[in-house]
């Protein structure tokens, strides 16, 4: 290539990488404005007509807001979108695997991840919004990458912190800009959620013991929140099965459930008296504070309220915070984890988009005050610090990332000092919930039937080899075909990968000239290169094409057979295909250790693998393994008596 | 395998992973306790010395132990063990890579790196022991784990996830233990070195414009660090050959030249007055403080005294901080700023343990002190957060690792806010140095010699097939072998592993029954399991090894050639290769492009690779491709006309 060209390159491939650090940027500082303004706006109404005392009119309207936003979001995702609901986090972990699922990233996903969340997280569903951003993210990166590279290499890596150098500058500036107050309701934050840098952080034995036992507690817990979202999961799949009518009926019914909760439930507490010294003022009339009158006198609050009547990100500021608000009645902190977490689970797995980090960091925080109050003589940590780590033990518990989720901690709260109680914690929690299930991720994906690649292969395949993996009856073209021959193959099967075998007279013996996909042979058969006899075409029919023919597009709709229509007489004709075949497939030996060659196909992130035979004498390939034959119930479906190996 | 077999394993895994990371933990702890110690009794000596006016014992003094330590380190170095000269980083690099050089991480090496850094560190040059640090972790595991996996998988991170929790916690409760005043000098720092946590985070335009000028700048010179660090080692590497005499008498050479300079530059600059409202001494008396009197009058201070008589970590504290000394002179910084660079540049490549973080660190913060001062008028940031980005920009124009340096000063200042200026400075150094040369590990690497493996396939390789970089002569075994046709083989290549063919009657024609590896063949033959008659002998043959015959040996000292005697008979018997072989190597089709089955080499971190033909009526194995065949100096020799397309 040119110099000009690989400069173009370089530039257009950077020039993405900050188009698409700047989009995501924008959209998650569009998204926090929208959610904080429209929850801001139904909160604050619904304070004021309590303070008003028209008890039934303020659950009218927060009721009536919250079922609106809710069928919104649920009509928006069950009717144009169902790809957009849930978390996103398992369907791009699935595609990094390599795992090929368009309408994962289409541009219609992108469109309902985004207003569904925002709409979602509105209405007072126990849902976060950060599991859709990195959905959203990996959506806008695919639509202006088109498909681009997936496999992760150290220039994707630089690539990676380039774009989120400028994702970080420009949330800065946006939140800058709101610091002057020119964003409505949003603009108490910050790029640090909850700051707890001033905590101390000395700690003895006892404090030690204690955090342990909040980790192994908290590690069943995660892990039984897992198998509860298995269970929930399952159950709403027979309903949404029934139609896009019966999502939303489910949503609606969710939305009234949590509605009667953080309506209903603030009633059954007694009222706290206001602080003396507080800042803060108290209770709280006309912004959203930390002190919800609800139906206590002036001069007291609710505690309660003040946990449920409030955004998410507000609620755990409370939590975590041991100088905004100081103590909560036990009977409340208890009330809202019991409710929490089981809204929390049956609210996954409605059509709407659903991040689990919230929720999640929700239960863990009160769980671990309630933990603090208990430990509460022995400890000196305080029981901000608790909910901080009771956090951290349902986030390893029930996701299992430590190493990113230690990340994640660290920059929500900006404290180093913090770092060895939290990496005690996750590894404890993680540890223990290990013992029971696996990560809500992994079983989501399992659950959806992904095929996903485990970095590790299983045992009883190191008693099987590549040749035992094959099935099927393999499709193969001469280096010269008819055409109706590969059209006949294209209807009749579904791969989408072919061997291309050269015979005589244009090679010595039958050999192996690599491999065909199915996209490329659709571009060939549309542009009707075909010619009357069998000959080779040379490589110059290429010239005829611009690479964007051949490249897979971004939107998910690529060409197919029936676009094509061809006459009785093309037919007869030839094709060459040499020119569009790759001709160096990866290989292994038949008798390669079925392990060693899933390991190779993982690694390499490949879509096709072809086997080829060990001895002379036979045909060039014995079979092509895709991804679907390494999976664990196709193998053991062939091989049922290797299940006592595993 | 039984479930006590499985559980064992599990258990001594992390068991493993726990020791590795307490001793890791122990050793950076001494390290950092014997640093200090002695550094600070020279410093105090030099100090008490200068007080009493007795200016020529001073010098005696400090030049004596400077002298001293310097030729202990250069002894231990240079005849001990040559390996643990330098960093340490790129060695562990390559190591990681695939490279296999066991002298690198052998026992020997691992006690002269610990000591030998102490001594350096000690002796006043200018290195760090940071990079020594990583080596001896690497030593540590590796004799500790005997080899071990060498590949990163998701359970390697996770376990290394551990080891690090270890470690933080550790050196945790030691540092707990140190502010009680039990450790002699040692205790005035902690996790966190240099806390700039209290700066303010507002900055406009003309302070990023600032901040771009600062990188742009810290790359050139960073860059231009690297171009003479590499011509010096080429230097150094020409006196370094002549003996360990020569090496130690390099040392004596540039422990004389950095004493010097530290002695002999303080005259040049004049006194400063103290400082009215200073919390600290000054000038500072009987203790490490940051006002050293050096040659002036009482009430005064020499800065630049207080810059080189004083450990490495309190130079930099001084300068990241915008409390402890307020204003350095300008003369002062300039002269410290040259002396420095040039020290750090002659000083790496001696024999002695040197980390490059300290000196490029500390470089490059008197040179963002010196930009601060330059941009004083327009700029509102303050000189200590400037010279925090000079030296980002500094580690960045050098060493070109942006995240993990991110990661790093992140973790030294402790200030999440300042994250979007330091990425600015890093992606900027990095983009202005990568034009001019690559980082200095990747100069040292090749310099060395290592056979390291790029992440990309160069594109001249993609015009080359697989068959094509094959060379030499093949050698190749038959199932059953003469044990004179193995010792002779042993004996005239140096080749570490070897392709077994089997052939008739044993099989129906000639196949590739796999690879056999030298330290294999080695054990097999020194067990003197040979039959008089060519027969097979069954895999039963194994029961009579115990897995850790074949492991490899962690001290790097396998078994040798002339280790084993054989007689005229044994020599006549034959051996049956086919229990050791394994049976499943890696293949590749010789038409199989190179750069693609060098992207399947690398990314399976492979040793052989066997090239198997691609039409019949061959023999079943063309060649054996090992690391150096994938160097470009190998494949451009071959094909010099390949140069073109580079």
């Amino acid at each position: 290539r040119k110099k000009v060209q690989i400069f173009q390159y370089v530039f257009l491939k950077w020039g993405l990488a900050l188009l698409i650090g700047l989009t995501t940027g924008l959209i998650g500082f569009f998204n926090n404005i929208a959610v904080e303004n429209i929850s801001g706006f139904k909160l604050l109404l619904t304070n004021k007509l309590m303070l008003q005392g028209s008890y039934f009119k303020a659950f009218l309207a927060f009721a009536g807001l919250n079922i609106t936003f809710a069928a919104a979001a649920g009509s928006l995702c069950a009717f144009l979108a169902p790809a957009a609901a849930g978390s996103g986090i398992p369907e791009v972990k699935a595609y990094l695997n390599g795992v090929d699922a368009p309408s994962i990233l289409a541009p219609i996903t992108l469109f309902v991840k985004i207003f569904g969340s925002v709409l979602g997280v509105s209405a007072g569903f126990v849902v976060g919004k950060e599991g859709p951003m990195v959905h959203t993210g990996a959506c806008i990166a695919n639509l202006l990458g088109q498909g681009g590279s997936r496999k992760w290499r150290s220039a994707l890596l630089w690539r990676t912190f380039f774009t989120t150098a400028v994702v970080a500058i420009v949330l800065r500036s946006f939140i800058q800009y709101c610091w002057n107050g020119k964003c409505g309701l949003f603009g108490q934050g910050g790029l640090i959620m909850y700051d707890v840098s001033k905590e101390v952080s000395s700690y003895g034995s006892y404090d030690i013991l204690a955090v342990i036992f909040l980790g192994v507690i908290g590690g069943v817990m995660g892990s039984f929140y897992n198998y509860l979202v298995d269970k929930v999961l399952r159950t709403y799949s027979v309903i949404n099965e029934k139609g896009p009518s019966f999502r939303v009926l489910l949503v609606i019914i969710i939305s009234v459930l949590t509605t009667c909760c953080a309506f209903g439930l603030p009633w059954l507490v007694s009222c706290t008296p206001c602080p003396t010294d507080s800042a803060n003022e108290c209770p709280t009339i006309g912004e959203i504070g930390h002190y919800k009158s609800f139906q206590c006198p002036s001069g007291s609050y609710n505690d309660l309220a003040s946990l449920f009547l409030t955004t998410s990100d507000d609620a755990i500021r409370n939590l975590f915070s041991n100088t905004i608000i100081r103590e909560f009645q036990m009977s409340s902190l208890f009330i809202f984890f019991v409710t929490i977490y089981f809204l929390g689970i049956v609210t996954y797995g409605i059509a709407v988009p659903a991040g689990l980090f919230i929720p999640v960091i929700l239960a863990g925080s009160v769980y671990g005050r309630i933990v603090g109050r208990v430990f509460h003589s022995v400890s000196v940590l305080d029981t901000g610090l608790f909910s901080l780590l009771g956090a951290a033990s349902f986030l390893g518990g029930t996701m299992r990332m430590t190493v990113s989720l230690c990340v994640i901690l660290l920059e929500l709260t900006n404290n180093l000092l913090l770092l060895p109680l939290v990496m005690i914690v996750l590894l404890i929690s993680k540890s223990v919930a290990d013992c029971f299930n696996r990560g809500v991720y992994d079983q989501i994906v399992k659950l959806k039937g992904l095929p996903y690649l485990e970095a590790h292969a299983e045992p009883y395949m190191k008693h099987l080899v590549a040749g035992d993996a094959v099935s099927g009856p393999l499709v193969t073209f001469s280096g010269l075909e008819k055409v109706e021959t590969v059209v006949h193959a294209l209807q009749s099967t579904g791969h989408n990968g072919f061997p291309v075998i050269g015979e005589p007279p244009f090679s010595d013996s039958p050999e192996l000239c690599g491999l065909v996909l199915r996209s490329h042979l659709l571009v060939l058969l549309k542009a009707k290169y075909f010619s009357k006899e069998r000959r080779l075409s040379g490589r110059d029919i290429l010239k005829k094409f611009s690479p964007s023919d051949f490249a897979k597009p971004g939107t998910g709709k690529g060409l197919k057979l029936e676009d094509i229509s061809l006459t009785e007489e093309d037919m007869e004709m030839w094709i060459d295909l040499h020119p569009i075949t790759n001709a160096s497939p990866y290989t292994v030996l038949e008798t390669m250790s079925l392990a060693k060659a899933m390991i190779l196909f993982r690694q390499l992130g490949l879509r096709h693998m072809c086997v080829v035979p060990k001895s002379q004498g036979r045909p060039p390939i014995v079979g092509i393994l895709t991804r679907h034959d390494f999976m664990s119930e196709h193998i053991l479906g062939l091989y049922p008596h290797m299940k006592q190996h595993k």
